[in-house]
């Protein structure tokens, strides 16, 4: 941490900030420059809190040198994280993995029937919500348990595997027992006891981006997860909020590459929440595997127009199967290929 | 709802957008224009889900007339909402109510002291978190139950009323019993759970604005503790998230006449959050009551440079001292006082 | 044009605003609902300014539904343009065109080299800045006119093409002379002026997008040079502002398929500026491939170390021939294929 | 500047940042820290590009310690700057200016018959736009010269100076011959050749700051008019581009105060072009000036209904007459008046 002391900074103003960060137990090293004096403070655990240093007299600015986050940090473990799963997927290596399926659980029909097309298209992972966080509430909120007994049915049938979002910490608990990924949605990146719970309970986490947070922000609730116990996160980008009304989103691909060289989590991107229309998905699924992507989160639904949630950024399956193939082109300009899963007797 | 539909758009696709809107159990309305046609819905109440349109073919846009939320409109309720606490504080009414205090309590001594001193100074109602949602897990987190009871024992020897915040549903009940006013931070205004729990414990609510909150947004989080049966709502303004770094927010004070033409709820202001730098915090809280806030929630701590938290966005008590002094003179160019506790005997 | 009245309008309200239409000229046709009253504007010319009916008691908003643009637009014209360079280069066809350089022309030596350098490589296009507009008055502002002799000297000996910035109306005639393509970079996009001497000249025109232009705002600026009558136009995303500062800029690749289904014109983009990291620069490249990108602007430098300008951001020979690589697959799965120079004696 | 080192860097890598420090002509200072090391460069004169080190292997990121900005800064010149026009009106001293008019010159009735208005109403400033820049090429573009004609037939009659935009650098020359202050819009201020010529010019200038422009970046832009020799600038908030649709723009009040404490440069604030609504004007007028604002620009229409350009944001000439009763009132918070022309023999 660097404090950027005014031109105009006494002596005493410089000595009262040294004193400051030794009485905070830190090291203080003043730098003298030509245009004003700045103070190292060397030591920092991640745990320093600026705020104190900037309200001092005579300071111009708190500059973070070390970054506040650790476990999910590069710099604390090179290697890539993978998360594998009981199917035998497996999330931050070298294939690509699918997760698809419609934004929210219907029926019993309307899941199971999906799942086994996604299954035949190339899809590993099927996704769908049970409990939906809406903006209104006079919308449709999910249907809760039983949607998660549906979708544990189309694992069943199909072998996918299960990714559906958790929004309390209570729910957690419930989730869990079907789910063998835990969604954490946008809206809750910073609800810290449902971070905690997740982290604790153990089973594998997809961590969705705050509408509006820092790529340093994710890596901080994320770093919640991590601090629980929990390694086995996958971070995905979902699009932040932006200026321009053309589109919900603003599908953020820069933060894949970014993500990648500070931290060793997997990151997957979701098109279609990050764009919030049909027509935009397919070619921004495409960009976002070519970023590097080490996956997809893909809505689709068999009949969109009659969703319950969502429908306009809901691909029809031949779209998804049409997404699939061109996929599998721009994997090679990586040397990737699309995860399929391993022999499995289809039922 | 306006369905807006292509120059190209075919007279089938007209009529499917047309089907469909009656499917859904609404009249559907058709206005040629010279360029292109659209298609009105007729009879929304609040809950038509644009996706399902946006998506037909030969539709360019879906336009939103009526607006989602119902029960925090003005349209549903004209007069302005008037929030009453147990010492008499009015919120909502024609004079400003002042909140202060620590951002976070942290011993008895310091948070009984600081509130014999803004209670002099004229402030109503003492804040200090006592549950803090921090970015980093290793932060501080508050004292948990027993700064609440330190809160209590605040009130018990000032008189002064009492707003902490909640950061899950079980919390609320821990919470409610202690503070005279839960306050839902700005990371948790989408909180749904703990939006319904704060709604049905009936206690008065004070919502932040969430960093990237739009202001229709906000009123629609507000609408699930209303939809709850709770209608003691404060709004709050704490800054939104912006692309200059000079301050950790930007404070939008524009909101504060927006949502007083949109909604019947109180609005108040938090100049502290909403720029993050002490030296901010007095014009922008001077700014705020010429905007025409209800109140202010202020900073103030007794050694802003020891604070545990937050501590340089706090004022000192003597500059809050002046900032009353300020806000008196320029609440008569609204014909508008500052609230002072009605006859009580200071212990 | 919708004009939505408040659910408290009167009716004399509402005459109102019918009178003011039908005095600007229009058509007014009132569109009564559930809830409240619409005016509906028929016969908008894109010239109706709305503020007029703003401001009119009893209006709650005013929903803009034909688009203020025109000739930009695809439903003016529907086949995609395509602009023809002197060289044979085809940008806004089947093949994806690659213009490549340094930020600004250094020297004779320099740009010469490099353009030899990026011919053999497969690139068609040479960039260069001879006018520079810097942030700050104390950096390199480009080496004027000389630079542009440079470039002529540079596509004498490669066959390359040129493009290069005019950041004024004076200077469109001087970059005129010698360029191809004359660029107006972010900061001009509204530099009103300078779009009308542009659009007279008539040579090809790429036009960036501003730093906070909507995607309306940027085809409204286009319309600008189409307006004057020259239709030889590209559209260029190369980021805009956001709230992280990992990046420079926010790379909006959604704008690519947003301005393709608005617009005939060809839209490429600049992945150097749009992020601002060498090392984010290909895989940005090879995502807007993939989200359709008509072509792409890379900066590439002989020794980026060196570089008077943006080094930081410029890719080494080697890095590019890679990515030009990867391209040429990412293109096969949308049937596109790199453009390369016709058959041209080499010198 | 500080270059911050990877914990994962090699000292070949930090001897090479060193190096290239030196060979840029500045100090090397390694600072070892516990994580990690950083490099100072110290004498940066604000001219140092930090690309050149950004990309350097081992290079985590670039801090920039000195403001890139010299003359405009308060460590420069530490006394507030006062611009003085010939009628008397001093901006930036203990006064409070009030500039106000229509957005367009309409008419020689309508500019000198709303300036007699304004005039004994309290303004000493008469504003209205000649040359209009304007979204869309289809809209009213202003009169021109024939319009400032007009304004100066306006401060004849009235004594009140005048202010009126310039929209390229050939511009400066014509509007200078009329106006008392040369006003440079939103979309310019980073349009060089046009500040270059203004700064040149000598007249007093207002720089409004641009729709997406940090803080830092609108002092650059006032520097490239003091670096021409010309330190008569005053500053201009008036709203930056946010998420948000309720208004037109989200207008920064914190930026008063956070550039009054890095410059000496007088600021004043628009709240018309700020919100864009007229019923949010006055609150957000009054809020500017209780922020601290040098001054007001405010749009005032005799018949904003007939408005030629931007209507809806004006205000009806007795509305602007309670709102000067309003600013008085608050003044006295910050003991500063309202400006009034000196004695002056009205005509």
């Amino acid at each position: 941490m660097l404090v950027v002391m005014k031109q105009s900074a006494t002596d005493d103003e410089i000595g009262r900030v040294v004193d400051t960060i030794e009485t905070m137990g830190y090291e203080a090293r003043p730098i003298p420059g030509r245009q004003r004096t700045a103070v190292g403070l060397v030591g920092n655990d991640g745990r320093v809190d600026s705020a104190r240093l900037e309200g001092l007299p005579g300071v111009l600015e708190v500059i973070a040198v070390s970054h506040p986050y650790k476990q999910v940090s590069r710099e604390w473990k090179a290697d890539d994280t993978i998360v594998t799963l009981d199917n035998g997927t497996r999330i931050g290596g070298a294939e690509i993995v699918i997760m698809a399926g419609p934004c929210a659980v219907e029926s019993e029909e309307q899941i199971v029937g999906v799942a086994h097309t996604l299954r035949r298209m190339g899809a590993t992972i099927l996704r769908g919500g049970a409990f939906k966080p809406r903006t209104s509430p006079y919308s449709f909120q999910g249907l809760g348990e039983e949607g998660l007994r549906y979708l544990a049915r189309a694992r069943e049938e199909t072998g996918l595997a299960i990714i559906t979002e958790a929004i309390d910490a209570e729910g957690v608990e419930v989730v869990g027992e079907y789910a063998d990924i835990i969604q954490i949605g946008a809206r809750n990146m910073q609800n810290y006891p449902l971070l905690r719970r997740a982290g604790r309970y153990g089973k594998p986490v997809m961590l969705k981006r705050g509408m509006s947070a820092t790529i340093k922000e994710l890596l901080l609730a994320a770093e919640y997860l991590l601090a629980e116990g929990n390694s086995r996160v996958i971070l995905c980008e979902r699009g932040v909020r932006s200026f321009d009304t053309h589109t919900r989103n603003l599908l953020d691909l820069t933060a894949i590459p970014v993500v990648q060289s500070l931290s060793h989590l997997p990151i997957i991107a979701d098109p279609s929440h990050g764009t919030g229309l049909r027509s935009k998905v397919t070619p921004m699924a495409r960009a976002a595997v070519a970023a590097g992507a080490d996956g997809l989160m893909i809505e689709v639904h068999p009949e969109p127009d009659h969703a319950l949630s969502d429908g306009a950024q809901s691909l029809y399956p031949e779209q998804f199967e049409e997404l699939m193939r061109q996929i599998a082109v721009i994997g090679q300009a990586l040397d990737r290929k699309i995860l399929s899963l391993p022999a499995m007797a289809s039922p």
